[in-house]
């Protein structure tokens, strides 16, 4: 496998080997710490020390914390895959297909942990609030309402009924709805994104 | 104005001037930390110390920073107010007196912050959403069943729209819906809380 110039940023040839497998590391490490700290509480050295590698390795990749934080929070599904999904659904089921893509996403543990990362930071960092907010409004609201031609507000409407439902199913577990199937969930919400997506 | 007796726990006939004074002075102190810092971060020591109080009396109230918190996060609207409110509208309109109740307590600051202490604590630390679990089951959702006769799964993809917009308009401030007024999002989310807790 030939790592030769993948992944490395600016400084260098990038031919020593291996970039792309110590950046992946130091994102993994981020992750898992800023879903555990908050952005606050997550240094860089914390960073580097769970990475196993030399903090300078952190900075020359990333710059500084925020930087980390801006990759290490990428949605675990790339926007741009995720959208394009739902919208291959028929006009008519297109709140089915987001229910169904949430439950899916939020259900895996290894894609739910940097998503809460990224709350939790926000509600408790300002500039946490700022990136995230940059982050949500270009790369997923934008983009929705570009996809299904609804109302930025509508869409808003959609990703908040989606966002609390995650919040109440998989952070503070109140039953049913913790236990609740996809199929209960589809029934139970899906008309409520279809009238804000596709009405 | 008489605050023998009131407000004191245990100990003590509590026939000295002032308790109930002190102790709502310890829960405001609290309410802000507990915003500020989430569950881990405010220490006991440091909410007697912004309540300009002795730790010693914040024991004696509150036996410990558990106690403290689970009077310190309830409602500043208690449920058993706020869900009457919210019945007392014709059943046609319960969707809307929903949005309109929730869009004044969040729209209020000295009210907001309380509930954001509690879902931030909520998302950094397992005993807190234990706390916080058991709060909202018994004290909101319960209630709101028997009152709504709508099924809890039902209760709870409404409270789950509420929460998701609250955070996206009051954490995030995303825009239009940070700006939206109180009728564009009746007219927005009413049905869907409509169908919900009263089809």
């Amino acid at each position: 496998m030939s790592e030769a110039g993948a992944g490395t940023r600016g400084r260098g040839p990038g031919r020593r080997p291996g970039p792309t497998e110590t950046r992946e590391k130091i994102l993994a490490a981020a992750r898992d710490l800023f879903a555990e700290k908050g952005y606050d509480g997550a240094s860089l050295r914390a960073i580097a020390r769970a990475a196993q590698v030399d903090p300078a390795l952190v900075h020359h990749f990333f710059g500084n914390k925020e930087g980390v934080f801006v990759e290490a929070m990428r949605f675990p599904v790339d926007p741009s895959v995720l959208l394009p999904h739902i919208m291959s659904f028929p006009r008519d089921r297109i709140g089915e297909a987001m229910v169904r893509t949430f439950l899916q996403v939020w259900g895996d543990e290894d894609r739910r942990a940097p998503m809460l990362a990224m709350l939790r930071s926000a509600m408790t960092n300002e500039r946490a609030v700022v990136l995230l907010r940059e982050f949500v409004t270009s790369a997923l609201f934008g983009r929705a309402s570009q996809a299904t031609e609804a109302a930025p507000l509508a869409i808003q409407a959609a990703a908040g009924q989606m966002i609390g439902l995650m919040i109440l199913r998989y952070v503070l577990c109140v039953e049913p709805l913790a236990s609740a199937s996809e199929d209960e969930l589809v029934e139970l919400v899906a008309p409520t994104l279809q009238r804000y997506l596709a009405s």
